[in-house]
């Protein structure tokens, strides 16, 4: 283990790993630290850049709180969230497909019925959802638990006000037994991610904005059916080539459609792929 | 940008950094989304491991304050540090060589007169360390500023006790026209890193002991040299093959000697590099 250089050491902290009991995690820790050892050769670290990187870690660990989760917003803009939803989700074609799960969704948010006001009071012009899930088949899934969330007018999610003392554009829903589900809400606007912080500072860093296209976050769970995380993202918004988060996906684009009334309907379909054996 | 896969999402991400101002920022950044994407294509990360994964680096910088460098931990822990001090510190044959900086150095430790006391308090058995600081041309280095810090018998670093007041086991000193300087302190011992946190977790879930050899450190500056931060290991140490950080060596080990009256001297050299013209 003595006198290690900058071409043995990788092979000691891997030989160090031999005993680890559990196989995944020694596959894991061996490939974390085979490719961390291998881009700090490429790029000739030097220790001042070291320490600030270390600095930057810190610094995006002390802003991570009940309301801000700032590695899964650095995970996102480096492209990690998407590349892993990218290998978690290969769907049959047909399949509604997932994108990124963000930083936003909160746990226990308030149940709706069918047709109810999900906005809550969330700012922003009126809208009507319209939605089907259905299986490969065509199959209605009925019973599905839909989690909806959503920025409002100013671009905007509840948690990001301080101070609101209850949930704003977010709800649980349930389909029923045509696979249909609707709720009432105001229209999502395009929005920067939190650049306030560290992820900020490295977009800044980087010449990049911290835009994301407008869109609706889904989660729906269906027994027998694989859980889908996925966006709806709005037709026209001048971010869809350019998402901060790298999470557009043609086919996840709807279209928000003028009613007479001044207020906005959309409708979506969206497709479950069957539940894998385990 | 649309429709990226595991395979097209790389690029996309490499080409979003192409207005990067800063072309050494570009090139570290670039690197890292390569080597990180690399890493996740080749274990398959999973959703729920990505997950684990942020969570772990959440629980890191939370352990992170004034007296706890987590970060510093991980980096040591996986070789990182090791790494960067062998790319950063080639030296000439004859000068001593660099290891670790750790994560329990302290700015502004009090400075002390040549011979003192340095331990101030902290417990273990006495002893006198005396060293010179030379060029590689043998000639003396006068009036070098030497940082020196160090654990008690017990394995700990003053900043590891909750409610101490004063620095124990640290100080500054300066050498003489002669390039020597002494000081009086207490043996150090062996310590386990601080393993109450994510990196102990890390270290029992690989199967490793998060023991160092014990040591002294030193960190010593001079006018027109390179600034030396290194250890000096304890001959006979049971941990000197299979120190937690990879930190240890050959040259660095120093041999504590028992005096008659029962307690300890070390004599230690050390040669600085020169300066490299900017
Ligand atoms: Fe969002
Ligand atoms: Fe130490």
């Amino acid at each position: 283990m003595r006198n290690l250089d900058e071409d043995t050491i990788t092979q000691a902290v891997l030989a160090r790993l031999a005993d680890t009991p559990d196989p995944r995690v020694k596959e894991i820790v061996r490939g974390l630290v085979r490719h961390l050892h291998e881009f700090a050769r490429e790029v000739r670290l030097t220790e001042a850049e070291w320490l600030q990187g270390i600095r930057f870690l810190t610094a995006t660990g002390h802003k991570c709180d009940d309301r801000r989760q700032e590695f899964i917003l650095l995970s996102d803009v480096l492209g990690l969230s998407m590349l892993t939803v990218c290998m978690n989700n290969r769907k049959p074609s047909g399949c509604t497909e997932a994108t990124v799960f963000g930083p936003f969704h909160v746990e226990g948010a308030p149940h709706y019925d069918d047709g109810a006001d999900v906005a809550n009071g969330a700012k922003g012009e009126p809208c009507e959802v319209s939605c089907t899930v259905r299986g490969l088949a065509g199959e209605p899934v009925a019973g599905a638990t839909i989690d909806v969330w959503q920025a409002d007018a100013d671009g905007r999610y509840d948690v990001q006000y301080a101070g609101l003392d209850q949930p704003q554009g977010r709800g649980v829903l349930r389909s029923d037994e045509s696979g249909r589900f609707r709720f009432r809400t105001v229209v999502a606007q395009a929005y920067p991610i939190p650049d306030d912080g560290p992820v900020g500072d490295l977009l800044r860093a980087t010449g990049r904005h911290p835009w994301r296209p407008a869109h609706l976050h889904f989660m729906i769970q269906a027994r027998g059916y694989e859980t889908l995380v996925t966006h709806v993202f709005r037709k026209g918004d001048r971010y869809l080539d350019s998402d901060a988060v790298f999470g557009v996906r043609e086919s996840l684009v709807g279209d928000w459609v003028r009613q007479g009334d001044g207020t906005w309907r959309l409708d979506f379909d969206f497709v479950l792929n069957r539940a894998q054996a385990a």
